[in-house]
């Protein structure tokens, strides 16, 4: 007995294996490219499956398909948003540039299935549900595809990267509520600067979170749009009156998210300025977030002979040879991360410029690449939380020597004996190696009670009292 | 008699052009950064101008500046924003990465040219208007240049891109509305598909410039927020009390820009978020001018042996050894700014991410790539709308005669006939040569008269009729 | 009974799965970097084999492990070549950026497997193989992580990337034989030009994969250097004399691949420029195969109302909606490639450029890209070739059309009445739509038969003959 | 009197302001682009200066121009050469994208100055050379602008760039030398690691600048090939036999660098893989130096809250508001420059994909990105040397200090005592904040003896003696 059926399509039969539901486009996409081994994200799938039980009962709303045969599309999809099927997307993600494939994918699958439902055997060579006339009744891949590039990416974007991005920016805002008081020394170009108390340093920080979140929020209308009801091309050619309004409403009630019919569906389908738009803020979040990173993990470095102003999770041994040796290894994990969203957003950048006339032909590396970093943004920002920032505290220590040893502590004395004299004074400290209060006294420029009244780094961290 | 004169700032002195305002920390920078040549771009310097002014007479009402003195300082800033004073400053991009000398370069110019203003020579050891302990009273170079960072990038994006790009927008949305009947040919993947209207393929362009200013104005809130007022490291030391809003408003009434003072600002001078939000938008916009650009080139290009769907203005000889070549030259500008604008956004990242504890020092290269770009597509937009959009005509015999010979107009029939069917006609008309309504006919799937009434281009520009 | 065994590394006990042989280090970034999922790449897993059985090899013959330690880490080492292992690595690219903690996986996977091979069991507390002093011996993860690299990135480059790219290579290049006589229209800026072959048009594309090739093989230097022996901060402490060079050869051998010493181990920790060289290599290959893919899908679009000169082969049904439509969507796959290599070098070059004193630690995402980069190029070359290249034909009747329909056949006319004039003829042809002959005649520039002589596609496709 | 001239051109009469020598198109040009205001480079209108000058020559000796009209060709572009005409070249990068314009600028320019020089006046109607059948002849905008690049690109690499990266490898090369017994301590993740000298440590960064170096001259071998003698498409139409060798001898002599003629001109007007390939070994060598800078800024920071181990050169006050600050500004400007010259490759990498058929029509914009960075590259390489590594000196007493804190010395006990015990005695000092020795004594784990004897920093600077 063979592993093998046969499926047909318009080009002719295929050998199909005997045990799965796809059909012969599947197939031969499958074998016509054996590029990378990338599987189109699960994201995709599933949304797809919203779309295609939101067409089937939009359909049968208007009219053009029987309600029985929406139900049981309705229930496949069902399956497939349960992850019952998840063995039957063997696609990859480097296939045709509309996804075509993988709607087809999704088509055969859902009518196959179906069928086997309805007590049909596979073998059969009429199935009840057709891949085309029925599950992608009203529908091009064309529409499809960004359809569900728009609902898989705003899920994710709204369901995961949001929310963990909060999470971080939150603990950071504790932390920063918590150490508001702790006066340190404040750094500028890398060099000594005046100082700042560390719940502020931090305040930075959750201010840029705040401002990368509200980017990214900004983002979401956009992609909102649904290109579903623009067909072929845009025009709607063989979709029912009220058909893109109406499938688009369905979509928003089974997915939970406030998605709405594009109103420009020509663009919906040539370009998908959308993707490039919230990939633009994911990456504005990732330069946030390398530079925030990068500076909790030099604050943190050390333990002898670095900056080691604060302490952070020892997680795991830092070293194969070094005992005893701990390492900022969320941080890295983190800025590692940010490097490959800035990476992918030029990969987008690439697949959004280069479409052509009514279609742009790199939906998939588009989706995948927002889909990636979405995940890899949220989740690097769960790890960084969890393992790193919750745990961050102060090496008051460290933090009150560096902070009485600094020389920029004379910028208080700008108002009172302007700034050239106070770089004499900080000039001649740091030659001989003194403190800034001898070198002001042997220069004659203020009294020892003058300088205990006007140097205070506790005074130094607002604006001039009146 | 030398051609300079001797200036000094707490380093000591050099030898500074005896016909120029600028000082010693100016001349330092031009002495010991000779890259590149890119001079600091004259946005900034403008910028300064209106910020040193607001900050002078915010010192006055704050009570910590003669009124005198911020009188002549407005006046010289005066001076400034009419270009008088152009050839002050010489400084490059390329110095140090918080912008400190051009902030000096400025302070330098206003308090030496205020100098003489007030009838001082430019030879007296002692100025009547201190570059530091006035001109720069109550700032810092890092939250004064990150200020003219913001100043200068509203500006640019409010009073040009923007204006620009909704010029290049509105031309072709008339385009689209006058050419909504014009039925063509559709291709997706290149290849020959379902028609659709001139108009409507053109409004697909209208959209996405639509959405790309949108996202570019989603940007201009966080560009509003303003660094002045943090000094040193974000804390405000040295400035009165009130000084950050009273500033800000000085600054929004002499740009005319609706900005405001920064609610935190740590984050202001140790990220450039903003540039990098705002630069975001930028490249969305050129990967959809760059698609626009191209599809316009490849509508018109020919004349004969092309596309050749449309007809663009002939601006000049194309060729210097074709004789009577006309080139789509102004789609080739438009392409190649959008690729200069693709690899700023990256330019800007990497400044981005990098700064370190209190201070991002890659302020001059993310401002110089920012305004680059926001020039660049301001600019680009109005040269292509002037020279070519306006000038997009249909080429009705051409468009005529692709729309009358395409296959994929066996669309229509897949309600009538399913996909199956459709598909046999299409393939045996490719294959043979012949019409659809041969094939059709041959086939025996439908009538002649059947074809007549079902086969429609101009039906096939929107949805199904109920 | 429990499913779990305990393990413990110098930080205390963990719970491990009672049936894996990783163990404690593995199970704690497994559990502190639940990120993205993307796991540490295969040929990563495969080169470190290599390395541990090539290090405990050198450490015998330099006395400083038992031969019977080599023996037993080699053949465990074999076995993770062979496969047998694979799911003994589930740690995910997004974890310490040294890759320390895969490191201390094929360290502790080694030493537990070892003591089972030798008789011992899991739930021993004291192993007969430890997983840093006998499989890491002379290696910290700061050397081996990036001999890992080098051995599997050159590996991939050359028995992959390069095979494959030469593969497509060959193919366009005998087409270009065959065709290098097929007369057809020129385009520049996309308008007609001068006519060229065919087998030209296809030859430019052989050089640029020529030059890519050729680009690529420069890098393979930089990448045959090898860090091991550089221990952990590439002084080579704790390593014996002579060690750097015998497990170099010992490298090259059981790899095959021409790999060496690296000269400078400071270099070859603390950066990674080498991947850097590569990658950009493969970045330039993509942009070449961006321009031919693309070519050679606007080279055979229509199939009526495009440019239509050649004929790719059909492999699936292109459209779920458009009956009969034909795409070329192995173009589209390498083109989303291409999208997608371009993206990674700037993921790398984020990571190239962020290194710190005596460590990169971005070396999992520069590889993880690399090898992705490597594997996609070589993947889609293959898919390409086969499902593309190898059945490009021209399509004569349309060549034949369009070459005779030229205006810039006028070109030829330079030498014999000047660019002026041929200008001329080539406007009134253009502009009253008709022949170049016609318009030559009606103007009395030249005769018709000095039209016949003077004006040949065929003798335009070279330079003058003497 | 008027200040304006009326030329013509093929498309009829243009005003062209009376005291230049531009022709026509060069005015149709500077009208029809007023886009951002950067000009051709320079660098480019001198290799085409050298080009014309060849191309006259090579076609005298070829016999199809007088002699005379070459000798007054190369006169005017001995004069452009010596920067005579600057003022004549006012077109903008963002042109044509084939750079037709600019190469007519040329011919315009070198056109009608001869026609002065030979005595005529610029109102003749008929000048003595024409710009196209002359100065242009045997050429196209198509293969001379290329060939242009190339020189240009070629020029700036070996003649600047090169030296210039030379020149601060050198010095840092010195400095590794003068620095080689200087042991501090190493860091790996940020934190303390075992050591190292600083001269180790800079042996590092030289191995990098030779890398590069090595990487970039790699790529000199494509940007020497000429495409010449391609003419409109690349067959070489209009240019006599033997020309495109001749003309590339010419060139090599008169610009005094290894060029010569491009095997295949398709590829060489088609696609400018040279000028990508060329740039990602710039963007290679700003990834290097990004690195290094960066690490030489962290060294000096402090002076007394940061790492501080070496001290760099005081080159201008560092802050306007902070008194006595000195910054790493050279290291900022040289970060800021490797920035620009990755944002760079990208544009390149964009421009180099997008060409169509027989003509890239992103050369300026490439040209432009290429110059800048050589440029940028070099200039900061020197800046950076003269200014910073030439001055650069260890701190000996903060090395002195922080290497006797480390708590990495431990690392040497490995061989002794084992990882783990070894991981003890670093957990237990921490944990403590006592000295190693005192830990492992505490410990029973080695003898006071053993401990000064086997943790010897300066023997840990190299690998186990035999």
């Amino acid at each position: 007995m063979s592993n093998f059926r046969i499926e047909k399509d318009t080009m002719g039969p295929v050998n199909v294996p005997a045990d799965k539901y796809w059909g012969a486009q599947t197939q031969r996409s499958k074998e016509n490219f054996t590029i990378g081994g990338q599987l189109m994200p699960k994201e995709v799938i599933q949304a797809f499956a919203i779309l295609k039980k939101s067409a089937a009962y939009a359909n049968t709303e208007l009219g053009v398909l029987p309600r029985e045969k929406a139900d049981i599309i309705s229930r496949v999809c069902d399956e497939i948003l349960a992850g019952d099927l998840d063995e039957e997307f063997p696609l990859v993600v480097w296939q045709t540039g509309s996804g075509t494939q993988s709607n087809m994918n999704v088509n055969e699958v859902v009518a196959n299935r179906a069928h086997v439902l309805l007590g049909g055997n596979l073998l059969d060579e009429k199935k009840q549900i057709h891949p085309n006339d029925d599950v992608n009744k009203s529908q091009s891949s064309n529409d499809t595809f960004p359809t569900a590039m728009h609902i898989a990416g705003y899920k994710i974007v709204a369901d995961h990267t949001l929310p963990m991005v909060q999470k971080l920016r939150d603990t950071l805002h504790q932390k920063s509520q918590e150490y508001m008081n702790v006066v340190k020394i404040g750094r500028t170009h890398l060099m000594d600067a005046t100082p700042l108390t560390l719940g502020q340093e931090l305040s930075g920080y959750v201010s840029q979170l705040d401002h990368g979140m509200r980017a990214l929020r900004n983002t979401l209308d956009h992609l909102s749009e649904l290109a579903l009801g623009g067909s072929a091309v845009g025009t709607g050619l063989n979709t029912p009156k009220g058909y893109a309004e109406l499938v688009a409403q369905k979509i928003a009630e089974f997915s939970g998210l406030p998605l709405r019919t594009a109103e420009n569906k020509f663009e919906a389908l040539a370009s998908h300025d959308a993707i490039v738009e919230t990939s633009g803020a994911l990456k504005q979040l990732a330069v946030s977030l390398m530079k925030i990173a990068n500076d909790i993990r030099l604050l943190a470095s050390g333990p002898r002979s670095g900056i080691g102003e604060i302490i952070i999770p020892e997680n795991e041994p830092g070293s194969s040879i070094m005992p005893g040796k701990v390492n900022p290894t969320q941080a890295e994990a983190m800025t590692m991360v940010c490097a490959q969203v800035i990476g992918n957003d030029v990969a987008i950048s690439v697949g959004g410029m280069n479409g052509h006339f009514e279609l742009n032909v790199f939906k998939p590396v588009m989706i995948y690449n927002l889909l990636m970093s979405a995940r890899l943004l949220g989740d690097a920002c769960d790890s960084f939380d969890k393992h790193c920032a919750v745990g961050i505290e102060p090496n008051y220590d460290v933090i009150k020597r560096q902070l009485e040893n600094s020389l920029m502590l004379v910028t208080a004395l700008n108002p009172y004996i302007g700034y050239d004299g106070a770089a004499k004074i900080a000039k001649k400290a740091h030659k001989e190696g003194t403190t800034l209060r001898q070198a002001a006294i042997d220069l004659g420029l203020l009294t020892d009670e003058q300088f205990t009244q006007w140097v205070r780094p506790e005074d130094m961290i607002g604006s001039l009292k009146d």
